[in-house]
């Protein structure tokens, strides 16, 4: 082990493991976490050659070899739990996305939702077996976040008893659902509905791409991998475009909604329960978030303990980078996001454990909520996220730049996630539109329940915008519960200045809808102070949970040092609402560089109880020994230009030009 | 031509062409560029295979080749001039760096500068005529930015008049230089030099790394590439191990320095002249991100008239998304930024072109403050150009992730420049430096010249920690000179600030070094706010230069955009400071939506103006005429994974499991 890291670990003041419980929900599920993973990684099966020295195709062939060994040993050992099954395949691609992801998490899901027993019968058993692979294809190369808005038509021919599926124009190309370009033969096709005449909107067809034995594409379907992208290299995102493709009647999923043999179409009774599905998906999203951060922590922490660089005190050896102020400035807010965001994604997950029986009993009082909350809080986690794990390459210096480095892997496999399931902006208004609206209720009088309760506080109170000097300030910057207070009274304010702009716009004329448009920059304002808010609140209240002093210590720090830096991020509308004065944010200041110094000893111990397995981590700067530079060298001669000691374009190019110059 | 950006182009107020002219310092200019690129974009000889569709040796092999056509047809055409090189480099290479970059920008310039003539006569013709091709051998795997850590020694060894080159440790190993890898057969390394028992300190020296005729690596010589990275795919970064090289004596580049056959070594007589090199290139870097900023909001702009999503009025056709306020609130403030960093960029290399005359003539007066300045500008620029790229591909939806859109690209290739050529932070912490030494000599009575000359006036000044009310707020938001005022008076602010923690620190009895370390937040943040300064200074004052009324109208919003929006994002700054109080934020917010709509109908032709060639843009979603959609399905389906219908992983890994399962 590298002495450095080694030194490292000897300093800190807690148990690691403890820590490890508590961010794994337990010792239990942390040990069944390990031995699955060991499974894999001591697996030989699992073994591959690293992704980033390989062509296109051979990183998706290499996938789906691993894909379908997956599938395999997963019937062999009987794991069936979906979080047991989740652990498992992220160990066998690790931090990437895989071509089976959609058949899994998406077809035969919806199979199991929407398709009435009888589909059951022909469906679920040969796509259980993988004889039916599938994905699921909804959006459109023009239209993606405004489902409405989707071309692709199913037309009933009741002569036949077939729908007849089309795309009508070139935007209406199915365009990004993964596995659809090459691994599928089936898909769910989401497409208007016509019958007898009319349109009854969206509705979901099973359509057969491919040939079941040759695999080659079925007449009237063009199929094919939409092409290289950022990342998801292993993944054929593809495009399918429908000409006169018929399909029978009994190949609508039709739990719900049903069309009749001569065509006449049965309405679906509720469309609540799809609401529900999005709400667990972009909680889950909140997790990835905490995940891809506290790997990229993981990294840079430990790499900067390792690299030495400049001068401090002149003639002293070159210190580790992670002594200088800037970069503990850089690295230790973000390790206190990956905390936070971490105890978020348990309590989302949790409530939504918690409400989704209400759900299925058709008990939907708290859903508007979570929808509200899981919409703002996925755009903000991972909006923070994308920019953090960036600040951490960076802060690697050149060798964050490094493949080996996984640094840009992170970041190409995770930036997606600001634009899928609902685009970060789009979510973010529609928490502002729960926000007004309760904002409104608050303002007539209602009394609210749950997070959004503290607009009634404001009823009376008036946006502050002069900082109230009159206004006794209370607020002790050390007090963990003062500063939720004073997130809170920011949020509050906030969505006060929105509701206003769209008053404002209103008295000038405007429809509601322009209203709304023209005051979309302060909607999405208050969101994310809301968000925010929310953030700060239940990182809070998870100290409360945890009963070793040692490990209360330093998470309270990191507690206290993620709402500091929060402020300081945002003084502006803290001073404007009058909430902190210039003296206080000066003090701040000073607090944040003592935090600062306070969390050097622990961290390495932090990021250590985030217990990514190196195989999992795939970084050579941010291996668990240290021995970065070795590692390096030997990753680097075994890359592909390596093959030979002369590159064949000399020969081909540069030695033939001497004669010609 | 795509109707949507039709309208959009005739909807414009002011005169395209005219505005290039000014963006590309005049007619004449413009006209030589474009003549230059069309050279180059016609020339069936650079036709190439999109680099995304290709492996990493084949999209090295791609370049290598362009390389070499590049350089027969620059002597056929005569063009020697380095701008108009630069010109014809940046059409054969669109946004990429290329093998041959560190042969003609260091290599050959190195030898220029440091070699003796008979050193020349060795080795400056064959360089030029492709048979030596060079490389700048300094970064090693352990050292980057402090340049006294280098550990590759060259020691003198007086009985065979010969240096012995050696890389004594793992992180001595010359690590990341561009063609090192496979391209060069020879470097200038940059080595500690001990001769007669002492150590030197850096000294250059050229090693002759491979066999002229075979190109295998010499005795001694362990050479390679480093592997991939997120970008630069094009590109041989290399590493070198150097194993007791002997080089005879004259192969140090002693212009300056010397080691007579004896041993003995002779002082260089100034280093000053090596400074003058890196503020160039930062200079050069400072335009660069201007360049990568105008394409990013090219193409998000361009796309975002063109793409239509979801409904502002319901029952409306869908809008165009740059009709969004959240999405003009995300590209415009952007757009503003490339112009202000376009005209910073004119400004810091004329500037240099002024003063270097100066600097060759041994005067170095003005040195100091240009130094200063184009360190913290390289910082400012980069990191908020890095930043902006992937808020324009993250407002391109989905297809901004695909490799189609070129915004990855741009990306990745842009990225290394918050890097390379001195890392950001510490680049901000020269600055600061400086800023922090004119403040002192302020302090003492002494008058600045320059643009730090403003740090006078605050002499008598003190910090306002409270918002001073009883102070008169004369600030007119729309009137920019008041704007540049109350930047200026921020940056002096911040300066003071860093100022008064290295003093609190010194007296808490810490050293004069931990006391910098212990601000170097506080110094960072002064340096920022200096750039920042500047930056808007720069732009102000370059609407003085614009004659043409329509143009200096919408220009004008541009600053004043850039600068109102400057002050929202850092508002506690000011407020703080007491520059500004609350209401005039509330205004500041009202007046930048005001602006995104006035600026809405010029959006499309103020990034024409930028006048990038489709070729040179290389993006499917930039397309001068809007026809996204037809072009993204073609693209797609020339991509490698569609070359057959049926990839063979199917026959040989999801067919075969069926049987197993």
């Amino acid at each position: 082990m590298n002495p450095d890291i080694l030194k490292e670990r000897r300093n800190a003041t807690f148990d690691v493991e403890k820590l490890t419980f508590i961010l794994y929900e337990g010792p239990e599920k942390t040990k069944r976490r390990r031995e699955i993973e060991s499974l894999v990684l001591n697996d030989p099966d699992f073994a591959e050659e690293d992704p980033n020295f390989l062509s296109r195709s051979e990183r998706y062939d290499q996938a789906v070899r691993k894909s379908a060994q997956m599938i395999l040993k997963l019937r062999e050992y009987g794991i069936a739990d979906p979080e047991e099954i989740y652990f498992y395949k992220s160990s066998v691609h690790p931090g990437r996305s895989e071509p089976l992801d959609l058949h899994l998490g998406m077809f035969l899901p919806t199979l199991l939702n929407q398709a009435t027993p009888e589909q059951m019968d022909r469906f679920f058993m040969p796509a259980w077996n993988l004889e039916i692979i599938g994905t699921y294809a909804q959006t459109e190369m023009g239209h993606g976040t405004h489902l409405r808005g989707l071309e692709t038509t199913a037309t009933y021919d009741p002569s036949t008893q077939e729908f007849v599926l089309n795309s009508p124009t070139i935007t209406s190309i199915k365009w990004w659902p993964g596995a659809l370009g090459k691994t599928s033969n089936h898909a769910v096709v989401l497409a208007q509905l016509y019958t007898q005449g009319n349109c009854h909107g969206l509705h979901a067809f099973i359509v057969q791409l491919r040939d079941m034995d040759t695999h080659n594409p079925l007449p009237g379907i063009v199929v094919g991998d939409i092409g290289p992208k950022f990342g998801f290299s292993e993944v054929d995102n593809g495009f399918l475009k429908l000409d006169n493709v018929r399909i029978p009647r009994e190949n609508m999923l039709m739990k719900y909604a049903k069309v009749e043999p001569d065509g006449s179409y049965l309405k679906p009774p509720s469309a609540k329960l799809t609401y529900g599905t999005m709400v667990f998906i972009r909680s889950l999203i909140v997790g990835q978030s905490a995940i891809s951060l506290a790997k990229s922590c993981t990294i840079a922490i430990r790499y900067s303990t390792v690299r030495h660089q400049s001068e401090i005190r002149s003639g002293e050896p070159e210190p580790q980078i992670l002594d200088y102020q800037t970069q503990q400035y850089k690295l230790f807010p973000l390790l206190a996001t990956a905390y936070a965001f971490t105890f978020v994604g348990q309590y989302m997950s949790q409530t939504y454990n918690r409400i989704s029986g209400d759900i299925n009993q058709g008990d939907f009082n708290e859903l508007p909520e979570l929808h509200a909350l899981s919409a703002g809080l996925k755009a903000f986690t991972t909006w923070k996220t994308n920019s953090g794990i960036e600040v951490c390459r960076m802060s690697c210096g050149g060798h964050g730049y490094s493949r080996s480095s996984a640094l840009p892997d992170i970041y190409a496999e995770f930036t997606p996630t600001c634009t899928y399931e609902g685009e970060n902006t789009v979510m973010m208004l529609q928490t502002a539109r729960y926000l007004l609206k309760s904002y409104r209720q608050a303002k007539a009088g209602q009394q609210l329940s749950g997070i959004v309760s503290y607009l009634n506080e404001m009823e009376q109170r008036q946006v502050q915008a002069h900082p109230a000097s009159a206004r006794p300030t209370v607020v002790d910057i050390n007090d963990l519960s003062n500063l939720v207070e004073c997130y809170k009274q920011r949020a509050a304010t906030l969505v006060e200045l929105a509701a206003r702009s769209i008053q404002q716009e209103l008295q000038k004329r405007r429809s509601q809808e322009d209203a709304w448009n023209n005051s979309a920059i302060d909607l999405v304002r208050a969101s994310d102070a809301h968000c925010h808010f929310v953030v700060v609140k239940l990182f809070t209240e998870k100290l409360s949970e945890i009963g070793d002093t040692a490990i209360h210590a330093v998470v309270s720090n990191l507690a206290l040092l993620y709402a500091l830096h929060g402020i300081t991020q945002s003084s502006g509308d803290f001073l404007q609402a009058g909430l902190l004065t210039g003296p206080q944010m000066l003090q701040i200041s000073v607090r944040i560089k003592e935090l600062l110094c306070q969390l050097r000893p622990n961290a390495v111990a932090l990021v250590d109880a985030f217990d990514f397995h190196d195989k999992k981590l795939n970084s050579v700067l941010g291996r668990y020994d240290g021995n970065v530079y070795e590692n390096l060298f030997d990753w680097a001669r075994r890359s592909p230009l390596n093959a030979t000691e002369v590159h064949e374009s000399f020969h081909k190019y540069l030695k033939p030009l001497r004669s010609k110059l």
